[in-house]
C-alpha cells in the first residue's frame, strides 16, 4: 500500500526520519553519560518503544498504571518509570503485580499519597522504589525545592517505600518565548534538580536518580550537567511547536496527517476531514495562532470541529475538492492518543501498522 | 460494582438523566410533527442509539463513513444520515456496500464532491441520496442560500445521485451569549433552511427533507415551524457548555467524570488524575474560562494537561489527597471519542459498560 492509497484522514510516521530522532537523542545523552529514559505516552506503542530501547534507552517513562500494563504485557519492556504521582491502594494492588514483572519506579509528591501505596507494598512485604516530583518553576505538582530534603525524610520513614531519586519537569519550557528562553528554563531545571538532590543527600537520603524531563529543554539541561537522566517525550515524531520553539527543524518531524479537501466553499477557506478528533486542538506552542500547518504551503488550520479542519487559505495558494495534503500537528502525543493505529511510511510506501495500544488508557 | 469502587478516571453516564433526556427531545419532536435524528457522534455507542431509537427516533446522524459502517454493523441501525460531505471513490465504494444494509444518505456541498460519489453508484445501476448542506451562518461547509437552487439543479443532473433535502448546523449557536442570541440563531436556521428548499422546488427538484442540527438551536428552529427534521447530537448528555448556553439545568447533564485527587501542593491548586486525555481540552462554550466544573464546589479546571487536571481552589473550597470527586466536562462528544467505554450508572450502581464502539472512526 502506498501512501496515497490510505483511506483519510491517517496519521502517518515517517519511520526513516523517527530513527534519526531516537539515534540524535541517544547520542545526546550517551555522550554527557547519563540515561535516556523516553516518555511512551508521545507514541503508546510497542514497535516504537522496541526502537527507543534498542538505541539504548535504559527503560520507558509512562504516566499511567493501565499504560504501563499494557505496554509491559505487550512489549516486554523490564524497566518503568510512572512519572506521575500515582494515588490509591487500588493502584498500589496493581503497582504490586507489574513489579513482579517489570523493575519498576513511581513518581510521589505527598506523604498522603505516598502512604496509599506504601501501606499495599508493605503488607506484602515489599518495597516500591519512587522519586520525589520537585516543582522548578511549571506549578502543577510537585514540592518546591526548599521542601525537598524535609518530604524525602517523610517519604523515606514510611515502610514499604525506598526513595530512589528525585524528577522533575519543566513543563514552562512550552512558553519559552525564544530558543533562548527555552534553553535558560532546560539550565534552571538542571541545576535545581541537582541542587533538591543534593539536599536530600545532606539530610542522609541516598539520591541516586537525578532525573529530569522534556523535549524542547533536553539538549540544554543535559548540557548544563549533574542530572543522571533525561525523560524527553515529543522528540521521537517531534511537531509544530516543537518547530515554532526552535526545537527541531520540519524536516525533524517523522509524523504527519494526510488529509483531504472535502469542501471550498469560499475562495480563503477550505476544509479538510481531519478536524480535532484527527489532529487534536492543542494548541500551538509557544504561541497560540494555528491547529496545524498545511505543509508544502502557507496556509494553516485556522479553525477546527470535530470532523472539519478549516483552513485559511494564504495568498497564493489555492486547494480544490479531492485534493489531498499532509498536515503537520500540534502536539503529536495528543494526536497519537486519538488514533487506534499509526501507519509506519518509508517514502511512499506504508511498511507497517502500528496499533496505538496504550491509548485511552488513562487509569 | 458502585460508582465510589471505579477506578479513576472514569466516564460514567447516569442512565436515568439520560432517559429522561431522551424523552424530552423525542416528545418536542413528536409535538411539532417533525422527525427526530439524533447525531450519533455524542455517544458513539450501541447502547444509546438504541435507546433514542427505541423512543420514536427514525435513524441517526453520523459524520464519517467508518462510524456508519461500525454502528450499522453492532446496533443494526437501519437509516443513517451522514451529515458530512463525503468525497472520495473509495468512500463512494464503501457507501455503496453500506446501501445494501441500510438507508442511506450524505452530505454533499459541490460538484466536485458529489461527482466521486456519484460516479460509483452510477457504475452500479444504484443511486444514492444526498442532502445539500446550506450554510445558515457558521460559515464551514455549505453552499450559502442563494446559491443552493443552482447547486441543487447541477448535483442533480448527477446520473447515480437523488437530491432527498437540504440540511443546516447553525453550530454559530455554542458563540450565543444570551439564551435569546441563542434562540435567534435556531429561528434563522429554520427560516434560512426552508427557504433554501423553496428555492430548489421552485427550480423543479422536490425537496423531501428540510432537517437542522445542534442542541442549543433545537428548541427554537423546532418551535419556528417550516422543516421536516432536527439532528441535535448533545442533548442526550449533556455538558457545561450547554448548561453556560442556557440550554439546560446541571440536573440535566448525564455525563460526567469521577476523578481522584492526586496533589495538592499548594492552598490555591489541587490537581486531578484527569487531564485532556479525559475530560478534553475543548473550550468552554460560549465564553472560555474552565477545562470543567469541579460538582458540588465551586472550584474549576483552570488548566490541563495530558494527565493532569489543574484545579484553581475557590475559596471556601477544600481538597485533600485522594479524594474523589465529579467533573462536569465542557464538551460531551469530545469526551466520549477519547473513552473506550462508558460506565452506565443508576443511582450508585454500575449497571454496565457501554463499549464506545465507533470512537476514533475518523475515515
Amino acid at each position: 500500500v502506498r501512501v496515497d492509497e490510505l483511506s483519510t484522514p491517517a496519521v502517518v510516521v515517517d519511520v526513516d526520519v523517527m530513527e534519526a530522532n531516537v539515534r540524535r537523542m541517544a547520542s545526546r545523552a550517551a555522550a554527557a553519560g547519563i540515561a535516556l529514559r523516553p516518555h511512551g505516552k508521545t507514541h503508546k506503542t510497542a514497535e516504537v518503544a522496541r526502537v527507543q530501547l534498542a538505541a539504548g534507552a535504559v527503560g520507558l517513562t509512562l504516566a499511567k498504571t493501565s499504560e504501563a500494563e499494557t505496554l509491559v504485557a505487550a512489549a516486554g519492556i523490564e524497566d518503568v518509570f510512572l512519572a506521575y504521582p500515582i494515588v490509591g491502594a487500588d493502584k498500589g494492588r496493581r503497582l504490586l503485580a507489574l513489579s513482579d514483572r517489570v523493575r519498576l519506579a513511581v513518581g510521589v509528591d505527598s506523604v498522603e499519597g505516598a502512604r496509599t501505596l506504601a501501606e499495599v507494598f508493605a503488607e506484602a512485604g515489599r518495597s516500591l522504589d519512587v522519586l520525589l516530583k520537585i516543582d522548578v518553576g511549571f506549578h502543577r505538582v510537585g514540592v518546591v525545592p526548599e521542601q525537598a530534603a524535609a518530604m524525602a525524610r517523610r517519604i523515606a520513614d514510611l515502610r514499604g517505600l525506598r526513595i530512589r531519586g528525585v524528577f522533575t519537569h519543566a513543563g514552562q519550557g512550552y512558553g519559552g518565548q525564544t530558543p533562548a528562553e527555552v534553553a535558560a528554563i532546560g539550565r534552571g531545571e538542571s541545576r535545581l534538580t541537582r541542587e533538591a538532590a543534593e539536599a536530600i543527600r545532606a539530610a542522609g537520603i541516598p539520591v541516586e536518580v537525578i532525573s529530569v524531563g522534556s523535549t524542547p529543554t533536553a539538549a540544554s539541561a543535559i548540557a548544563a550537567g549533574g542530572i543522571t537522566e533525561a525523560r524527553p517525550g515529543s522528540y521521537v515524531f517531534n511537531d509544530a511547536s516543537e518547530v515554532e520553539l526552535g526545537t527541531c527543524p520540519v524536516e525533524e518531524c517523522a509524523l504527519t496527517v494526510v488529509a483531504t479537501v472535502v469542501s471550498v466553499p469560499a475562495p480563503d477557506r477550505a476544509v479538510l476531514d481531519a478536524g480535532s478528533k484527527t489532529v487534536s486542538n492543542d494548541p500551538l506552542r509557544p504561541r497560540a495562532g494555528s491547529f496545524g500547518h498545511v505543509l508544502g504551503t502557507r496556509s494553516r488550520l485556522a479553525r477546527l470541529s470535530e470532523e472539519h479542519g478549516v483552513i485559511a487559505v494564504a495568498e497564493g495558494d489555492t486547494f480544490r475538492v479531492g485534493q489531498r495534503v499532509r498536515v503537520l500537528p500540534n502536539h503529536c502525543c495528543a494526536v497519537a492518543n486519538l488514533h487506534d493505529r499509526l501507519f509506519a511510511v518509508r517514502g511512499d510506501v506504508v511498511e507497517d501498522t502500528w496499533p496505538v495500544i496504550a491509548r485511552g488508557k488513562v487509569d
